[in-house]
C-alpha cells in the first residue's frame, strides 16, 4: 500500500506519499480500507518530531479514518468484513489501509457521507471526552470553547447546546464567530481585541491554549468551574493561582485522548455511539468541513492547517 | 454566654473571652451547648484577618463542636432536645453556644468521648470530601499526605488504610513519621532532608502547602492522578506544568469545606455518617487529640498550633 511518511521531522515537506508494506490485523484488530483521514494539529506535531506515536503505534501521522473494513483479526466484535466505518487512531490514518483495535471502531452516522465521517472520530470522542465526561458539563451551565471555529470547537458548540447549555466561544476574525453563532453559540469574543476573562463566567472551560491562558481561565471559572486542558499552543507552563481555585472549588483538568489504553479509549467510544450518533443521525449535529485534499499532497493540508485559516476540519481523501 | 471575641485581628493575645449575646436557633437551625471545639489553621487566619467569616456566618472562631442540644428552630429533622451530637460549623465553636443547620449535625460515634467528638467534624468531612469525593481514591491505589501527622493528616492515613489503598505520608521529624506508622502508613518521608517527588508516586495527593509544592505534587502524581490542594501554607501561587498534567491525564483541585453552601455540607456530612463514623463505631479509626486546653485561654491553644509540634488535634473544652 501507499503511506505517507516522515523521513526526518521537519516541515510539510518531511511528508511524503510511498509504497510501505501493508498491515496485518493482529488480535482484536480490524483492517480498513481507508477512504479518507482528517489533520489533526497533533499530525503537525508529530511532523516536527514532537510528538512521537506511543509504543505499538503505527509510525505514520493519522489519528482517524473512515472506510470499508476488509479484514478482521481473532477476537473482533461487532465489526465484520464490508462494514462501512470510522474509528479513532493511535496513528497511521495517512495510508491506504490501517489496522485499529475493534473497540475503536465506529458505525458511520446517518446522513454523513463515507469520506465526511472521517472528519467525525476525533472530534467526537475529544468533546464527549472532556466535556461531557471530564468537565461533567450539565444543561444549563455554561461552556467557554477557545478556538470555537477549528474542528474541536465546532463540534463542542453543537454538542454543548444539543444538550442544553448555553455557549460561548473565542475565535480570530468576526467570520469564524459568525460561523460559531450560526452552529448554535450564544456569544463570541474576538480574542484579538477582548480579553476574555473580562467578559465571561464559565462552569466548564474547553481550551487548547495552555501556559498563556492559565491565569484567565482560572478568573473565567465560576464556583465549582471545570477547566479542561487539552493543547498547549500558548506553551506548557504558566502560574496556577491556587487561591483563587481554593476559593472558587475549582479543578484544572489535563488529558490528551491518543496515548490513552485502548480500554479507556472504548469506553469514550461507546460513550459517543451511544450520546453523539444519534444527534449526527438527527441532522442536529452535522461535521464541519472545511476543504478536501488528495491524500498524496498531506504537505499542501498541513500548510493550510498551520495558517489558521481553516473553519472546520481538513479531509485526505485517497 | 461566654465566647472568645477577637476584637482587632493580630497574634494570640488578640483572643479574649468574653460575654456576648446568646445564640438563637433560626429556622432549619439547632442550638448546641457546647461541651468542646477544636483548633483548626483557619481559626488562626481568622485571628489574623485573612480569613473573614463567610456572610451569614458567627462571628467568633470555631469550625466544630460537640455538646448537648438545647434547643431547635422550626424545619429541622432528625435531631432533638438533649441529643449527645458534634457538628460541622461555619464559625463561633468558641462559645458557650452556638447555632448550626441541622444537616451540619452528627451523632457522636460509639466508643469516643463527648468532649472529643469536638476533634472529629472538620477532620473527618475534609478527609471524605476531599479524598473520596473529590480525589475519588479507590481500594489498592497510592494515598500521599503531606503534613501527616496533623489533624486531617491523621484521619486521612487511617481512613485511607481502612478503606485499602496504600498511604504515604510527609512529616517534619521521625516522631511524627513514628506516629504516621502506627495509624498505618506504608511509608514516611521527612521533608526537611529528602525530596518527596523523588520518592513516591500516588494516585490521590492531599495537600495543605500549595504554591510551593505545585511542582513536585504534579511530578509525583501517577497517570490519572488527582491533586487536591486544601490548604496554602507554602503561598498562594505556583507554575503548573501543563505539559506534565497532560502527559499523565492528571488534574488539580482547589477545595475548601468552611463556604460551601449547606446543602453540600449536609452531603458531605451524611457521607462521613455512613462512611467513617462506622469505622469509628469499631475502633478501627481513632481520633488523634494531643491535648485538651479550657476555651477561655484559647491564646495557648493557638501558639501551640503556630508552633507546628503538635500531633493531631487540639481541643478546646468549656
Amino acid at each position: 500500500m501507499h503511506a505517507i511518511v516522515i523521513d526526518k521531522p521537519g516541515g510539510p515537506e518531511a511528508l511524503s506519499w510511498r509504497e510501505v508494506p501493508d498491515p496485518r490485523p493482529g488480535p482484536g484488530e480490524v483492517l480498513v480500507d481507508v477512504t479518507a483521514t482528517a489533520v489533526n494539529r497533533a499530525d503537525v506535531l508529530q511532523r516536527r518530531g514532537l510528538y512521537p506515536p506511543p509504543p505499538g503505534a503505527s509510525p505514520y501521522p493519522g489519528l482517524e479514518c473512515s472506510g470499508v473494513v476488509a479484514g478482521v483479526g481473532p477476537d473482533v466484535e461487532g465489526v465484520a468484513v464490508g462494514d462501512r466505518v470510522c474509528a479513532l487512531l493511535s496513528g497511521g490514518g495517512y495510508a491506504e489501509k490501517v489496522a485499529v483495535p475493534w473497540q475503536q471502531v465506529m458505525r458511520v452516522p446517518e446522513g454523513v457521507g463515507l469520506a465526511e465521517a472521517a472528519g467525525l472520530p476525533e472530534v467526537a470522542c475529544t468533546v464527549w471526552s472532556n466535556v461531557f465526561m471530564t468537565g461533567r458539563l450539565r444543561k444549563g451551565e455554561t461552556l467557554l470553547v477557545h478556538g470555537g471555529a477549528g474542528g474541536v470547537g465546532t463540534m463542542a458548540v453543537q454538542l454543548a447546546k444539543a444538550f442544553g447549555s448555553r455557549v460561548v466561544v473565542t475565535a480570530g476574525s468576526a467570520e469564524k464567530i459568525s460561523l460559531c453563532v450560526e452552529l448554535g453559540a450564544d456569544e463570541g469574543i474576538n480574542y484579538r481585541t477582548e480579553d476574555f476573562a473580562e467578559k465571561v463566567r464559565a462552569d466548564v472551560i474547553l481550551d487548547i491554549v495552555g501556559g498563556k491562558y492559565l491565569p484567565g481561565n482560572v478568573r473565567a471559572l465560576k464556583t465549582g468551574g471545570r477547566l479542561v486542558v487539552i493543547g498547549m499552543q500558548g506553551g506548557a507552563k504558566g502560574e496556577l493561582d491556587l487561591g483563587t481555585l481554593l476559593a472558587k472549588r475549582a479543578s484544572v483538568h489535563g488529558t490528551t485522548l491518543r496515548a490513552r489504553p485502548v480500554d479507556e479509549k472504548g469506553v469514550i467510544v461507546r460513550g459517543v455511539v451511544e450520546n453523539v450518533w444519534p444527534l449526527v443521525d438527527a441532522g442536529v449535529i452535522r461535521p464541519v468541513i472545511h476543504t478536501r485534499v488528495p491524500m498524496s499532497e498531506a504537505a499542501e493540508a498541513h500548510r493550510l492547517l498551520e495558517s489558521g485559516e481553516h473553519i472546520g476540519k481538513i479531509l485526505l481523501v485517497s
